[in-house]
C-alpha cells in the first residue's frame, strides 16, 4: 500500500518513545513499529467521528515524561537480599522503570492512565530467574515469607492478568528462560522453557532440519495477534487462540505435558498422545493464570511447515447472515478446516475494504455492480494449509459452499493483503489515542444457535453510545460454533467513562449467553461476572484447587480469575 | 464365512444361559450372541496349547448354576423405605440376582470367579432412578446417612470400575435415564440422558431427519468394541474410545457439557465450543469413573453421517517396523486422518488373516508369492470417512505412504471382513473359557518414541510363559503416538496365576513408560499402579477434587482410581 496522502497527513508519532518514559511502556511492540492509518480510513475516522483536520494537528498525551512515582519498596532488605541470593543480584531490579514496566498489560485502561502519569499498582521487585530451579527456590521463600508472586511472560495481557495487586515480586520468564529445550521429529512434539516468545519458536522450528538435523520443517501452528509479544507459557495459562487456530487448535489442544512449579510442589504431567488414568492434571493446568503455580516448561505439538502448499482466498457475500451460513457449513462440512478463517460484518468489512486497500480496486467495482452494496456486504477471507492435496481439497470445497450461499470470488487478494500486517493492527491504536481516539477489542465464544443474537445485543449496547464504530468478526470457527470479537472506536479521553462502557458491552455477552471470553482470559477485568457466569457450584471447585496448590494465597492474589474477589471492585484491590 | 467344517468341531455352547444363573452376568452381550472360532482358527488354538480334540468333548465350569449367596442386606429398613419414597418401590430391588448383576463387569477375573459360584463384593441394594431429580435426592440422602453409591451404566467395565467395594446401592442408569433429550442441527450437538446406550444413540441420529426433521443423518463417531453394551456417560466418565476414534477423537474430545450431580452440589457446565474463562470444570470430570458425583447428562458433538463416502483399504507390510513407520507417517502427513485405522503385529497377523478368512484365499497366495511371510508379515486395514472428496484423498495418500515403506495393497477386502464382527470379537471369550482357555487384554497409550519398548518388554513377559499367544495392534492414532493392545490367550484356570500374570503385564507397562491406560480406565485394578504412574503431587490433586467433591466419600468408594486406596491390595478392601 502506499502511503502518498492527497490531502492533510496527521503527524503521526514515527520516533521510538523516549526512553524509560510511560511511552514506551503502553506503546504496542517493537519501539520503532508503526502502522499509521491510510488516507481512507482516517478520512472515514474524521466523518464518523465529525472531526476536521485540525482536531489531528497536535498529539495530546503523548506520555514521553520520564517515569516517575512515590511507592516505597514493599519488600524488608533481608527478603531482597535472600531472593538476591537466588538468582544473584545481577537478576533483580526495583529501579522505578523496571517496577512500573513490568506491571503492566496492554489494556486500553492501562494506556489511558499511564499517557497522564498515573501509577496504578506496582511490583515492589522485578526477578528474572534463570531457570527452574530458580523459581523452585523462589516460590518455596515466598509461599514460606507469603510474599506474592506475579509472572510476566510477554506481557500482552488484556485484562490485567499481570496487574500486582499485592505487590510482592513479578517473574520475569522471557529473560532466561526462552530456549528449546528439544525437538522430538518422531513424537511431532517440541519442548521449550515457558518464556519463550512466539518469532523465536516459530524461527527455530521453520529451521528445524539446519537446527536439530530433522528430515522436516515445523510449526507450532499459533499465531495469536500478539504472536511477537506473548510467550508460549502466556498462550497456555491464558488459553490462547491463534489466527489459524480453526486448523491447529486453540492453545489448549496444543499442550502435550507441562511442568510447574507451585506451593504444593512440582510436577511434570506425563507425554502421552492420550490417556485413561483419571481426571487429566495436564488439562486442570490450563487457563490456571497464574494462580496455582509457575509454568515453566511445556511440550506441545508441532506441525509440518509447508507454506508452499497454502491457498488464499477470499469472498464477499450480500449479508452477515449469508457469511455466517457459508462458514457453518464449511466447519460442518467434514471435508478438513481451513487454517485462516474470518468472516467480517457490515461493519468491519466497510471498514477492512479500505484498510486491506481492497476499496476503490478491480474488485470494489466488480462487488458495486454485481451488487454487494456497502453496509450490506460481508468479506470472508482465509487459507488452507497442510497437504497440498489437502489444500487444494479445502479451498475447493469452500469455494463450492460459498457460491452456493450467493458469494462472489475475490482470488486470494484480500488475504495476501491481510496476511503481512496481521500482527500489526495493534499499533494503530497509539496514533489513534494521540489524538483522543480509544480502540478496544471484546471477545467472546458463541455456539451457531446463539451467534446472532449476542452479535445484537453487543451492538446495541455499543450503537446507543453516539458516534462509536463497533466492527465486529468471526476468526475461530469449530463445528459447534465460534467467536465473535468486537473492536470499538470511540472519541473518549475519561478513564470512568471507558470503565462504563466497558461494562456495558460485558454485560450485553453475559446476558445475551456469550462465553465471558474465547481467548483472552479472565485475568481481573472479568472477573466480577465470572462467579455468576460459571455458577457457584462450579467456582467451588476452581477455589478448592486454589486452596490445594496455593493455600497462602501467594500465586497471583487480588482478584485474578475471581479466586479472590470480595463484591466486584478489583481496581480496589 | 462358512461355518462347515472338515474335521472335529466342539460343542461350542450355543443356548442362551439358564436364567438368572452365572453365566447370564459374565456372558458377553446379547444372550443369543455368539461368535465361535472358525475351524483354522482352532487348529491353531490346539497346535499351540498342545491340545487334542479330546480336551474340546466337554464344556467346563459353565456357571449354568442359579446364583445363591449369602450376603446380607447391610442397610436399615428405613433406608431402603426411604430410598423407594423416592425412585418408587417398583424401581429398587434386593433380589439375589440383581445385587450380583448390577455389581459385577466384564473382567476374566469376574467371569473365573462366577464360573465357579464364588461371589465376591455385592451391592446392597440397585436402585433405578427415573430422572435426575431422584438422582438428587437419592445423592442427598446418601451423603446424609453416608450410604455408597456406585454407578451402572451399560456394566463392560474390565477393571472392576463399578466393584461395590463398601456395599450401599448401585444406580442402573439405562434402566430409564436414556432418553436422547435435544438434536441440535445448527450446533450440530446432541444431548442425552447418561444411561443412553450406544446403538440407542447411534440410530437415533441415523434417522435424525425422520426423527427430529433434520436436513441431514448424524453419527456420534463413537464405536468402541463394547459400543453395544455400554453407555454414552460410561464413556465419558472412564474416558472410553472408539474403533473410529483417529477421525473423530475420543470420548474425552466429544463432550461439548455435562451435568453432575455431586454432594458438593449440582451443575451443568456451559456449551461452549470454546472458552477462555479459567480450568475447565468441563474437562475435570471427564475420567473421574464416578468419585466425584453422578453424570446424569451430557451433550455430545455429532458429525454428517455419510457412510456412501467411506472407504476401505488394506495393505500388509514385510515387518512390524514399516507398518508402525508408514502409520505415523499418515498421522503426520496434514492430509487428514483414516477414521478406523489398524495395524497388527505379526503374531496378530497371524491369527487375523485365520480370523478375518483371509488365510488361503487369493491374497494370502499372492502374499506369499510376493515374499510377505508369515510371523514376519504387518497387516493394516483401515477406512477413511467424511465427504467424498476427502475420503477419496485421504485413502490416495494412504496408498502412496504404504507404498513407499514396502505394503502390498490388499483392496477393501480385509477391512469389509473385519467389520461386520467389529463388536463380536468378545464372543469368543466364552467358547474358548468353556474349555480352560482364557483371553484377556491390557492396552496403554505410547508415544512413537516409545512403541517399541513397550510391545517388546510386555511381549517379553507374557512369552516368557510357555505356550500363551500375544496378539498386538495399534487401533487409536495420533500425530504424537498411539495405543497399543494386547490381546493374550493361555491355558488358566487358576485365579491366583492369572492375577499374577497380570500383574506381571501390568509391571512391564509402567516399566517401560507406557500410560497404564490409553481407553480402559483405571477402575480398581489399574490403581495399585496409579500414584507412582502419576507421582504423588498430581495424585494430591485428584484427591484434593475427591475432598471437595465427597468429603463424605460415598461416591464410589474402595480403591476407584487408587483415591482412597491404602497399601496395594484393592481387593482387601
Amino acid at each position: 500500500m502506499s502511503d502518498i496522502w492527497k490531502g492533510y497527513r496527521p503527524p503521526w508519532y514515527e520516533e521510538a518513545p523516549a526512553e524509560k518514559s510511560y511511552r514506551s511502556i503502553f506503546k504496542w511492540g517493537d519501539p520503532l513499529g508503526f502502522k499509521h492509518p491510510n488516507e481512507k480510513l482516517y478520512r472515514e475516522i474524521k466523518d464518523v467521528f465529525a472531526l476536521s483536520d485540525d482536531d489531528f494537528r497536535t498529539r495530546k498525551n503523548e506520555g514521553n515524561a520520564p517515569v516517575r512515582f512515590n511507592k516505597p519498596v514493599g519488600l524488608k532488605q533481608t527478603q531482597v537480599a535472600k531472593i538476591a541470593k537466588i538468582v544473584g543480584s545481577e537478576n533483580i531490579s526495583s529501579d522505578q522503570y523496571d517496577r512500573l514496566k513490568y506491571s503492566t498489560g496492554k489494556t486500553i485502561e492501562e494506556a489511558m492512565k499511564l499517557r497522564k502519569g498515573i501509577v496504578d499498582k506496582v511490583t515492589d521487585l522485578v526477578v528474572h530467574p534463570r531457570n527452574r530451579e530458580d523459581v523452585k527456590e523462589l516460590v518455596k521463600l515466598c509461599n514460606r515469607e507469603r510474599i506474592p508472586i506475579y509472572v510476566f511472560g510477554g506481557g500482552s495481557s488484556v485484562n490485567f492478568g499481570l496487574r500486582p495487586a499485592k505487590g510482592g515480586i513479578t517473574l520475569v520468564l522471557s529473560t532466561h528462560m526462552n530456549r528449546v529445550v528439544r525437538l522430538s521429529e518422531l513424537n511431532q512434539t517440541v519442548t521449550v522453557e515457558a518464556g519463550i516468545m512466539g518469532p523465536a519458536l516459530e524461527e527455530a522450528l521453520n529451521h528445524a532440519p539446519q537446527k536439530f538435523g530433522t528430515r522436516h520443517r515445523y510449526t507450532c501452528g499459533h499465531f495469536p495477534q500478539s504472536f511477537e509479544y506473548s510467550s508460549a507459557g502466556g498462550w497456555v495459562v491464558t488459553l490462547g487462540s491463534g489466527q489459524a487456530s480453526s486448523y491447529y487448535g486453540d492453545a489448549y489442544n496444543l499442550v502435550i505435558s507441562q511442568e510447574y512449579v507451585t506451593p504444593a510442589g512440582n510436577f511434570i504431567t506425563k507425554e502421552y498422545p492420550a490417556t485413561a488414568t483419571g481426571p487429566k492434571v495436564n488439562d486442570i493446568m490450563k487457563g490456571s493464570e497464574g494462580t496455582f503455580g509457575v509454568l515453566v516448561a511445556l511440550t506441545l505439538k508441532v506441525y509440518r511447515y509447508m507454506p508452499e502448499n497454502r491457498r488464499y482466498f477470499g469472498f464477499i457475500f450480500p449479508s452477515w447472515e449469508a457469511a455466517v451460513n457459508a462458514s457453518r457449513e464449511v466447519t460442518q462440512g467434514e471435508f478438513g478446516m481451513p487454517a485462516v478463517f474470518r468472516i467480517s460484518d457490515e461493519e468491519e468489512t466497510h471498514f477492512g475494504l479500505k484498510l486491506y486497500g481492497i476499496d476503490g480496486t478491480i474488485f470494489d467495482k466488480a462487488m458495486q455492480i454485481r451488487g454487494f452494496k456497502p453496509m450490506n456486504r460481508c468479506l470472508m477471507i482465509g487459507t488452507s494449509e497442510g497437504h497440498a492435496s489437502f489444500t487444494a481439497n479445502v479451498k475447493k470445497n469452500i469455494t463450492h459452499i460459498c457460491r452456493q450461499f450467493g458469494a462472489m470470488y475475490l482470488t486470494g487478494f484480500a488475504a495476501k493483503q491481510w496476511e503481512p500486517g496481521r500482527f500489526r493492527d495493534p499499533y494503530l491504536r497509539e496514533d489513534l489515542q494521540d489524538f483522543g481516539i480509544i480502540t478496544d477489542t471484546l471477545e467472546t465464544g458463541v455456539t451457531w444457535e446463539n451467534i446472532h443474537r449476542v452479535h445484537q445485543e453487543v451492538r446495541k449496547v455499543v450503537k446507543a453510545r453516539p458516534r462509536t464504530l463497533c466492527l465486529t468478526h468471526a476468526s475461530h470457527f469449530y463445528p459447534q460454533g465460534t467467536n465473535l470479537y468486537f473492536i470499538f472506536f470511540a472519541k473518549m479521553d475519561e478513564i470512568k467513562e471507558y470503565v462504563k462502557f466497558q461494562d456495558g458491552i460485558l454485560d450485553a455477552i453475559a446476558k445475551s449467553g456469550g462465553s465471558l471470553s474465547h481467548h483472552h482470559g479472565v485475568g481481573r477485568m472479568i472477573s466480577p461476572w465470572i462467579e455468576k457466569h460459571l455458577g457457584k457450584e462450579q467456582m467451588a471447585v476452581l477455589r478448592a484447587l486454589k486452596k490445594h496448590f496455593d493455600p497462602n494465597n501467594i500465586m497471583n492474589p487480588g482478584g485474578q480469575l475471581g479466586l479472590d474477589l470480595k463484591g466486584r471492585d478489583w481496581r480496589k484491590i
